[in-house]
């Protein structure tokens, strides 16, 4: 895969020749020579990857790399921090800093590229989830800002069969996370199929093949927990083919414990970004079918349903039935009681509307204080039986409002209407179950008119 | 990257030596015998892609990878038809039954896992998005099926020095689509930028380098055009650079025409067919903040831009003005000529409503006859005469409704307001904007009036 590489070094010559080398590997390439510009040159230019190096006048580039994973516009983009030292501190420095992975000069040309060929991968899918998230802010939909995400509590499965290092493993991240062992490959490509935040494999194992394990867990519908695989810094061609087959990261033995668990809470908070912006959109969408002040389901949502479902009915399905509910002398309450008080009302007659039907029928709100709600698979006498219960418990049970400072009485009126013969449509159903309504209305309200067709 | 692959093919010997190749590889590997089988399992499997043989008892090939494209389940998953046919008619036959590729037997292996690595990547992007457009079907959002996407009309690049070659391309596939020939790689790159359903890249050129051109154009905000690769078959080495570099597909030189135009085609529809995910996921998100009958900006909307701007103007931004408008007697129209005419004059003012405000002007429907206009900048004095302008249009014409029967003078109330001092809050704006309109009210409606804080 091609991507975009910045390129930051304040030595002329570094600059060079990795553009060089970069260059011949078909990567495209920005660069600049100190920290104060690339956080410009990364937000204008938008690279899929950052090679930081780490020692530079003014800015360094532990303190490059907290800024560019400060700035909303950059935070996405992985940085991988370059240095000539190999010292324990600095590589956990820069991850502690945000660095999504830390090499060493002389740069190994086939890790360089295997790392930049895998991160940039990874922040594919993350780009599309981003930019989908980022619409629909700008459209209003949501309006908070990022969260902070935890990467303490995860759930990290470690598949190794060397009991030693396991125990290790376990003990360093069990401070801040829930960790279970797998030694047996078989179980633990099983387990990898549950809701993991972390997979951690040992691809040098001795009794199963290691990257077999990181490949199914990285196929299939499992494929969401990012993989650390632990290698041995010797074998080279295991560590390109484990970060070729999907692992998320890479960590020497025998393991640093402070490196893991930066690289480990790395990861966590990875994955939780990208199920956050997935469960973020999803419940955008959702907004589109709720009706903001009640929570219940709104017009649109009972047109699309109720055409659906009467569509089945008449075509030899299940019946149908509709509950239309008006709150009675509703103007009595806003404009006694203010617009708030009104409110409460219809809130507190939500809960209760919610609360009387059955789990399968979908109470609406569709404006004002009027309600809807579809019964799939009810006749008449059913609904009947279910409008009769929520005007029973409306009418029985005084509405608290203003913090209790008053009580209201309140009734509502209710037509019924139920699927009948193959010339029915939503809209003579509405049509019946609203002229009940009406009729309730004229016979002095609290009552259930059920309309036969 | 790891990936589920499928393998169908009558002969068992077949099976098992795909099977081995590819699980060496460290592919997941499920497989069948027949093509029936075929279209259950990978309903149930999901592998990220399917290696079909062509001629098999019963269901051929052909057969079974059209059924496989019609079937909702499995229509996203790239299908790869395997035969010992070299002949030109099965290739184009395969490639217009949905295939996305077609090897022949017998099997390179490096040009067999460079494919499956290459559709098995460009099928994770969709996967996202996908999944995204269900769980919204599954919520109601939105209830239309898949629509028929067009392959024709496609905005066509290519990019190729070879003017004879070119020119073949340019008339075979400017039957059906727009066609641009560059023979200058610098130029291309930037003709690539632009808006693209498709890039055919000669990677053979022998005046620049094709894949150099190949990676930029999938490189930055241009990837998502894809690229067609045109390669030498000698060349193998270049054409599995092409695959990992991004190529959706590659064709061999000399051209065949018609499978030049299968291809496209192909590459076209897909391209499609994800710009139509993007954009239906969008437009779900929009549906959360916007109004189902008039298509105005919703309450939910509304609250958002308010209290951003009401927290700029009160922090030193500009100010921000607010009109509350209430159609005067709605509930005559809904009473005397039915819900539908009442609808009909909420649709009719809403137009009146946006034609009559300012570009930057937010107007927004709350819910009944109730709409509000959010200004941004505006204060006291500007707010209040936009607000005379609409009301003076509602007023002078009357309103066509039922098809030409009726012909309504409708009016409304409008209060106004405008941020004030430090302290001011959206929940204050909107309060004096309300007394403005119950002032309006009260003094005989088809007023408007400004409340200063």
């Amino acid at each position: 895969m091609s991507a975009r590489v910045m390129v930051v070094d304040d030595v002329e010559a570094n600059v060079r020749l990795l553009e060089a080398k970069l260059t011949i590997e078909y990567f495209d390439v920005v660069s600049c020579h100190d920290g104060l510009t690339a956080l410009t040159l990364a937000a204008e230019t938008q690279p899929d990857l950052i090679l930081l190096d780490v020692m530079m006048p003014g800015m360094d580039g532990f303190e490059t790399c907290r800024r560019l994973k400060a700035q909303a516009e950059t935070r996405h983009i992985p940085v991988v921090l370059v240095t000539a030292l190999d010292g324990r501190e600095d590589k956990i420095r820069g991850l502690e800093a945000g660095a999504d992975d830390f090499i060493t000069k002389p740069l190994d040309d086939v890790i360089l590229f295997a790392r930049v060929r895998s991160l940039s991968r990874l922040k594919q899918v993350m780009d599309e989830l981003r930019e989908r998230e980022e619409n629909s802010r700008r459209m209003g939909v949501s309006t908070d800002g990022d969260r902070r995400l935890r990467a303490e509590g995860g759930r990290v499965l470690v598949v190794d069969d060397n009991e030693a290092q396991a125990k290790k493993i376990a003990d360093q991240l069990g401070v801040e996370h829930r960790v279970t062992i797998e030694a047996n490959a078989d179980a633990a490509i099983k387990a990898v199929r549950g809701p993991l935040d972390l997979v951690i494999v040992n691809v040098a194992a001795d009794s199963f093949d290691g990257l077999r394990v990181l490949a199914l867990s990285k196929s299939g519908d499992a494929r969401r927990a990012p993989v650390l695989a632990v290698v041995d810094p010797m074998d080279r061609a295991r560590m390109v083919k484990a970060l070729e087959l999907g692992a998320a990261d890479v960590v020497n033995r025998p393991i640093d414990p402070d490196e893991l668990s930066a690289r480990a809470r790395t990861q966590i908070r990875r994955k939780r970004y990208t199920d956050f912006l997935r469960d973020k959109l999803d419940s955008s969408l959702e907004l589109a079918v709720t009706d903001a002040l009640t929570g219940l389901h709104n017009r649109r949502y009972m047109t699309g349903q109720l055409d659906a479902l009467v569509n089945r009915a008449v075509h030899g399905g299940s019946s149908v039935a509709l509950l239309v509910l008006d709150i009675d002398h509703f103007k009595l309450v806003n404009d006694g009681f203010g617009h708030d008080a009104g409110d409460e009302v219809l809130i507190e007659f939500a809960v209760r509307l919610a609360t009387n039907v059955r789990a399968v029928d979908l109470p609406c709100r569709l404006g004002g204080e009027e309600f809807v709600v579809v019964m799939p698979g009810a006749d008449l006498e059913d609904a009947g039986r279910v409008a009769e219960r929520i005007r029973r418990d409306v009418a029985s049970q005084p509405f608290r409002i203003m913090g209790g400072k008053e009580m209201l009485t309140i009734t509502i009126s209710i037509g019924v209407a139920a699927t009948c013969g193959p010339h029915d449509t939503p809209e003579l159903l509405l049509k019946r179950a609203d002229e009940g309504v009406y009729e309730a209305k004229a016979k002095g309200r609290n009552i259930v008119i059920a309309k036969a067709a």
